[in-house]
């Protein structure tokens, strides 16, 4: 680490007991790990709640402080605090989740989810990246300031608040109710995450922007039955081939949509971000090798890393209708289901957006069928100027433990916890990840990769750091 | 029957026949009826084979010749005839089935499906319509004038052979192996069917023409395994889009067929003949109510009645791809399947017309997907001279029973067998059916209108006799 010597004590002390106790670190990770906490399943409701119970005495351990167990009408909430920082030291909540993804199918796992084996650098278990292992990361930055501090009253050089929800693999129902309620215990002045993954182990990113979300039904309904093709075809519309003309209608062979006013409040890609997102070494040949796609696609005047976290989409999730079993059946079908989805960016909203695709679509639908649309899910978009103090003390804190800059993501998916505290906390989120892209997240195998995890901790140490000093 | 008295003594005599035997003959169709010929299904295998014997024995004592179960590598055929007509009277070649469609689900009938049951003017029983009572209503015809005649010792105005298979319900696929390899056998100057309806008990039709059929399988995939449409939306393309750009591609919102060729063979409608289709005494708001679809669709140039019979369709009969169960999912899926079919009319060509498609697909098909036509079936549409005198002769004979002229109809659905007679024996087949539009078929409750079965017979019987004189 470059700049060791030239760091205040604290921090200094602080890296110096991440290092020291990187054992027991790792024996306690293992520990969380075994916890089979999948919020989604009924039957590992107790566990789910165990893991929540052990986390907040992981926290009390650290020093944290005011730890609570929050009970919700699902799984519970885990809060904890210190808040004894210099005067004008600003505030950081950091988030995360200790519920998993269910673990099935069992049998491709190569070691059973919930016993943490370690093989070369990686550590194999259901939640080791996904979240487990990175919220843990924040616990142990934490107790290396107050436990690591001269005589153990180490202190932090910014408060924080430390909230970790067990219900972000089920959608995160009562977090988003409980956030609107508790804006005071929450205030901070910014939010840090490490749900993320970075680009490899030599390359850190950091994401400043996540795209929303709009989910659509749209059901087409013909005759009353299924009707037998011969004896109706050419009298009846077809209510597959009428879902076909209205979702062509919906994206042109290029990539644009063609809902009127759908780009209207999309905010523009300045200059300066493009290049920006242009310094991401992204190998396509790689990339489509590995997603087996004969090429890439999409808006033309777009490169391929602004298209897929700058740009909204439109794509078809799912189609059904007719007869789609083994072999044919002349049916001209009473009814077909589509399921879509738009990807959003900042400023769209989702239920502007909805209303604009309905209107389209009632507009384009052919009298001689009946459409109907059903708006399913709507989470808006998220940008931080990457300019801010915040996202800067990560990006030194990288630099500093993984010796390179990190890169600037724009990413595809969503993280709805991000317009949350932007929408109800008024906070900008740093999304500050150690995964990587084959942590197999959601899949068998799942792993986190150990270097990471240590050099997240120091990360986090030096984050509160250069967040403190560049905020003051 | 306006002209009875008139008639040749023969046709009197098997008219009189008929008649007096109506009690008889309504319980041999019993008998037939009570054989369960589910020809598809293994378990009912005897039976299956079982009706082919009874119907064999029926044949002899109507007094048919030469009556042979011919065995084939699934149901057998039945064969017999009667060649002792006047040196110069026509050949009939009269087609039925004795297999019948599987009965379930078993709890919506009402009487069990094969404990054939009369209520009101009905007979309730599988296959009472389609096509056991429709078959037997000529052996009872051919009976009446053999057994009818002076002394018993009768004689047909006609030389008939009857052909009767057992997998009409299943394809016919060994029906399609015997007729090109027994052209002799089966010569004959016209071919007989019953195995249509007519309007109402009060509305006789002809069936002139029926519709081929070209069904192909569409495949398009795109990344190797389905994707996070978060992650990749933007970046690759959506294998369901594509396909429904493809859809919409294939045909226009007017109806009209879009892939280049297509209508090129199509064989354009007469003056005459769309005056004669004009005649046909169709009520569209009576169709739709039963349908249920919004409003009557096709090609506005067309009347209905002539888009429903006379000109060729493309109709989707099913789409699957993506996530397709309950709620939502983010997925950018790998691959999406339609089943499509085509509808033909004189002169196309099913192989034609499939490599017209599948060249036109190529053409328009996006370099980011893969897309892969398959034929699956082809059967050529077929159009019989309405003038011919067979034709003329089935008229005549429904006016005399039925008091009204016939309709001529060109049905949209398919009959293989009218294909197969024409090109391999190079037959005209007059389709001259009993059944009435709400028998049930395929459907529980299966029904036959007895009325219709008493002067099925009977015109059959008129039929012969108009024949031997109109084409003489």
């Amino acid at each position: 680490m470059k700049n060791f010597e030239t760091m205040n004590p604290e921090t200094k002390r602080a890296l110096t007991h991440a290092r020291n106790f990187r054992e027991r670190h790792l024996e306690e990770l293992k520990a969380f790990l075994r916890i089979p906490s999948i919020g989604t399943q009924p039957e590992r409701k107790a566990e789910t709640e165990a893991a929540a119970d052990w986390l907040a005495e992981a926290m009390q351990e650290a020093g944290l402080e005011n730890v609570q167990v929050i009970p919700t009408r699902g799984n519970p909430l885990v809060y904890s605090d210190w808040l004894h920082a210099a005067p004008d030291a600003p505030t950081v909540l950091i988030y995360g989740h200790y519920d998993v993804q269910p673990a099935d199918p069992l049998y491709l796992w190569d070691t059973p989810p919930f016993e943490p084996t370690v093989k070369d650098d990686y550590i194999f278990a259901r939640g080791a990246a996904d979240d487990k292992g990175q919220t843990y990361i924040h616990i142990k930055a934490i107790e290396a300031y107050l436990e690591g501090g001269a005589e153990g009253g180490g202190r932090l050089p910014v408060n924080v608040k430390f909230l970790v929800e067990g219900e972000e693999e089920s959608g995160g129902h009562n977090l988003s109710l409980f956030v609107p309620e508790n804006g005071e215990l929450l205030a901070a002045d910014v939010a840090l995450i490490s749900d993320t993954h970075i680009l490899s182990p030599e390359q850190p990113a950091i994401v400043y922007g996540l795209r929303g979300m709009c989910y659509v039904f749209l059901d087409v309904t013909g005759p009353r039955r299924d009707l037998h093709s011969g004896s109706f075809g050419g009298g009846v519309d077809n209510p597959l081939n009428a879902l076909s003309h209205i979702i062509a209608a919906l994206k042109n062979k290029d990539g644009h949509i063609q809902i009127p006013g759908f780009y209207d409040a999309v905010r523009p890609l300045s200059d300066e971000e493009r290049q920006l997102l242009a310094k991401h070494p992204f190998d396509e040949e790689a990339w489509l090798s590995e997603n087996g796609a004969p090429k890439s696609w999409g808006e033309p005047e777009y490169t391929l890393v602004e298209r897929l976290g700058a740009r909204p989409t439109l794509d078809v999730n799912g189609i059904i209708g007719g007869y789609t079993d083994e072999g044919m059946k002349t049916v001209l079908p009473a009814r077909a289901h589509a399921k879509i989805s738009m990807r959003l960016v900042p400023d769209q909203k989702p239920k502007e957006i909805y209303e604009q695709l309905r209107n389209y679509v009632q507009q384009i639908a052919p009298p001689s069928v009946r459409v109907r649309c059903q708006f399913m899910h709507g989470a808006p978009a998220s940008i931080t100027d990457y300019n801010i103090p915040a996202i800067q003390a990560a990006a030194a804190a990288y630099e500093q433990v993984f010796g390179r800059e990190p890169v600037y993501i724009r990413e595809g998916g969503s993280i709805p916890v991000v317009g949350l505290f932007q929408e109800h906390l008024g906070l900008e989120t740093v999304m500050m990840g150690f995964g990587l892209p084959d942590d197999c997240i959601h899949s068998p195998n799942e792993r986190f990769y150990l270097p990471n995890f240590y050099r997240g901790i120091e990360t986090a140490i030096l984050f509160f750091y250069e967040y403190s000093r560049l905020s003051s």
